[in-house]
């Protein structure tokens, strides 16, 4: 098969304003995963903010990407309508996306899913258990029975989602809450994952298997096919209108 | 059970212009189907319009709407943003959302499914055969393998919009299309039901089973819990973070 | 409405031979439901057993029973396939079914949902916390943000079922893992619940929310419709078959 | 990627008995539909019948086959419940399964599904229009906006399966009904794609589109990961239980 074109989006403000997220992520967390995802084969990577031409997601850019990776959080309202509106527009017409973390709130998540995306949170370094309820799904290659962060803040539940069509990953947090972790949507000709971890203020996308579920989500939003929504259309009639019925 | 508060809205533009329309449905789509509905037992029905107050939809009457039955075609447009974003928090809150014919292309509706809600169609008075595929579905109560419409207006398939949770009707067209033209979907605390008969050249809203249909997706769709989404919270911990492990 | 016929049905082993058990539930966990869900309005109560004739789930019981709840554990093997078939053939006409703790490994259930319905657990008293995951959903109506379970069997993920319709409540467990508790599925003309609360060690059907959550789930998975599959038919045709198409 | 190890499994009873049938599938259905996929690339193809050892779907053969295509109709009843066990076990594991047509009616996909698979039916030689209406997935790849069969049996609504997880194809029938013809399940680590069209009297499976399907759904339907479900597990806990809660 041919390369899978992956952008990954960073909003990038957290990297340049907070000490403790630059030491972490000092060229920021976009090239970090960029780096993580060149890594695994078959995969052709580029990165790309908030503060670039375009918002960073020109239409030229968005028509040469197979999969877009989207972290944002603090920036979310910055977003311009009309940014969100082009790249919905291209998940419906089939690029992937793969939504990590505080993208659950961002406009285009939004957008995509029609409800709230609401969730509670908490800071509190605690332990993390992501639980992989799904062996058999090729998100979960290669990850065991959970992939354990020693430090991570808590998502809760209720988390305001249209219910996936898969659901991947499971979370267990030691303050003593559940999340849905990693859920599947497709919607139009896309296909959607949001994958939980990834806090600014920890180093969870050195982690190993949080890179493995990057790429193995990457390979499976790829795109199946090559429709593209042409809207509203008249056909003719296939049929004759107004034949004869039996008994009629 | 208390009485289902029902709000019918209607963008009341047909009717008004058009003769052919007029002759059909004099008083408004609305009247019609709120007459309708008054037949049924159980129900407290008012009707609004676009051209009331803001927009016929008003935070105070959606607050004491139970359902709300959403007929649009030729002022989609029209309705503005903060009228739709008053509605979609509702559904999301707990009313419920009847959505007929047009309405499929409605702000409001894309707002909820996320997608393109595009579809075919044409206009040719051809027959159509509302196949109930969910015979023990309480929407489809009292209904009998299929409705027969003498003449309707052609939706046909691709229909943009996600897998509904619950398919009830599907369509078949004397020109020869399918289409999926009863549709049930969760969002938030709200339930959601798309039905497609309907269109204003035809006296489909006089037809005893769309009627029948129409009242139990009310019944359907009426709130089932008290639940407001009230965004992210921080909660304190439940159990001790940082506690030892077995073997730690 | 009319009551609705709720039969309780217990295989009752674990309280006749384990005093650990009896001493709980002396009279069988099926008389401690019954109970509770008499304290409820709006349901008539019986209670069977596996040594009642026909297993105590004989045709005649079963055409008069609306929902029916299901506990077992250690005699699923001597439930006769023609039992199965029997409770089987009556939740696709439309009995509702609530499927109680270790009842997941049940003939009956495993053939409803067609996988394995397998999980891991842990019999080590640990606390367990039932997240209210959908609060607008009426199996969770009067239910907080979570039941907390001071001592519970542990099950944990993966459980090996289809992608329920409706998820309602995930737990967390002190020992480290999480499990779907609560989940939702129709098939043919009936509603399914499985709710994971239960283990005859501990008095968890004395817990009020979760009788709560049962005696909502009877009123949730009552049946909806009158309709019984009557297998293949033979229909004649509803429209002329080799009619002239146009331009043919 | 390796070579997709397809079996095809027919029960090879009308063409041996039915002289209109031999003379469309003189090998039988399997070798035609073998011949259509060896057409191909990427798939090594065997094929099997009821009369062969294990009924033709013996433990060795299935641990070696990647997606099993299955066609039957006249002999569901001699299929033996050990046979089906041994299949629908490899399924969970992660084995695709393609079931064509009257296959709706195995013990097989019956027992995957949990529900009657009941339809109605009709044999006039009407015309058949199996609407893509998917059309950005991978199943309808390359097909365009609808398969159009010129004499087909017909299958009608009610389908009495679980909504599927995907919906790619519903047929519309001249004779005036509606079908749902191509579905897709996930159940345990397996895909599951039923496909309706190819009724033995008909050369359905010449018909290139109906080839391409097939062929498409052995590509989705092949492995995906390589997890064996393992039945009950009895896990040490993670954490250590009985810690003390906050404020406790």
């Amino acid at each position: 098969m041919s390369l899978i074109r992956v952008t990954i989006w960073n909003e990038f403000v957290h990297e340049r304003e907070n000490p403790a997220v630059s030491r972490i992520y000092p060229l920021g967390i976009h090239e970090t995963l960029a780096a993580a995802l060149r890594s695994f084969p078959g995969v052709d990577v580029c990165t790309t903010t908030l503060g670039d031409t375009d918002q960073g997601l020109s239409h030229d850019l968005l028509v040469n990407t197979d999969v877009l990776i989207y972290w944002g959080h603090a920036a979310h309202d910055e977003v311009r309508d009309e940014t969100v509106a082009r790249v919905h527009a291209r998940v419906l017409e089939g690029m992937g996306l793969v939504v990590l973390h505080s993208g659950h709130w961002s406009k285009l998540f939004k957008r995509l899913m029609g409800t709230t995306c609401a969730l509670r949170y908490r800071e509190a370094g605690e332990r993390e258990r992501v639980w992989n309820i799904s062996p058999g799904h090729p998100i979960a290659d290669g990850i065991g029975d959970y992939i354990e962060l020693p430090e991570s803040e808590m998502y809760g539940e209720p988390f305001g989602i249209p219910t996936p069509d898969e659901q991947v990953f499971i979370s267990w947090f030691e303050g003593g809450e559940v999340f849905r972790s990693g859920c599947c949507w497709r919607r139009g000709n896309g296909r959607i994952f949001y994958f939980r971890p990834g806090h600014e203020i920890y180093p969870t996308y050195f982690d190993p298997n949080v890179r493995r579920v990057i790429a193995n989500a990457v390979e499976w939003a790829r795109p199946q096919g090559l429709w593209r929504d042409e809207g509203a259309k008249r056909p003719e009639a296939l049929e004759t209108i107004g034949a004869k019925r039996p008994g009629g």
